[in-house]
């Protein structure tokens, strides 16, 4: 079976939120490519119904590529953190919501040519206003969409996050119409 | 409203497939903070329906996660490539099939906190077998599977692909049941 055995590897950089390194493989016959490679301590990503049958979008700067995107709130898990755990903790940072009711409903590799991150997904549910102090670091704002609108807005490319898009696929099965 | 103005950008590595900077940032009171960028020459991915109503798959070796996955056929944009004509290309390159049916279905960012990478997807219809010469460097498996069945293994967790499920949600207002 084909695989890609690791001969020789270097660390470039180690960042804040991301290392990259740059692996040596053998490919069989004497022959060796190189693998660049995104190292990303994995996220979560929360489709949050609330009772209108609204889900929960944050409209949020996205520097790589210099404008808003309209996306589920999601976040970074801290390092040893349970994925549920940080769920709850993102929701209510980002939102202001606890929920009753999380579901796990599914998990992703975000960009698998380049990078390991993975994104947990959860079905956020029974929904309860709790919010935090302002973190000074949370620039988002919250928009709440009908469950039907937020599908024609995936549809007429008004949604171009790729978590998003893939986490509302997931949840669909878990959402009765 | 809130912007993040880069003030000074750093290169830090220049690749094959990415390239890596660091940007700093003002936020405003004379805080700054920096973001971690990587930057990708975009990619494509194909829906591939055949005329058994199956989605074709590849199982490829993905080095960053050291495992195989289930996707969609999919590859990155040359430069100053057009999209439609990558599809083209890469359907042919992972999965010998031409298809007379190429539609445009919608656009994703995979993971805009720390990539520019975007995401063009197609739905490819009328499939005709059409290889090329194999290519070294293409080690995947071909595997066409009925459409509903593709859908249960998302639920199942048996494809964990971000873009393949993405774009099967996109694929799915364009595809007859």
């Amino acid at each position: 079976m084909y695989e890609e055995k690791t001969i020789r590897t270097e660390l470039i950089f180690t960042g804040n939120i991301l290392s990259l390194r740059v692996d040596t493989i053998e490919l069989g016959e004497g022959k060796t490519a190189t693998r660049e490679i995104v190292e990303h301590g994995g996220a979560v990503c929360m489709v949050a119904l609330n009772n209108k049958n609204q889900i929960l979008l944050v409209k949020q700067f996205r520097k790589p590529i210099e404008k808003y995107l309209l996306e589920i709130p999601a976040g970074r898990l801290e390092e040893g953190e349970d994925p549920s755990i940080a769920a709850v903790r993102e929701l209510r940072e980002e939102t202001g919501y606890r929920a009753e009711d999380l579901k796990f409903i599914g998990k992703f590799y975000t960009a698998p040519g380049f990078t390991d991150e993975i994104m947990f997904a959860y079905l956020a549910q029974k929904l309860i206003l709790d919010p935090l102090e302002p973190d000074e670091d949370e620039f988002v704002e919250l928009i709440e969409i009908d469950k039907d609108k937020v599908e024609e807005m995936i549809v007429a490319g008004e949604i171009e996050d790729g978590k998003t898009i893939a986490a509302l696929n997931l949840a669909m099965h878990h959402i009765s119409a």
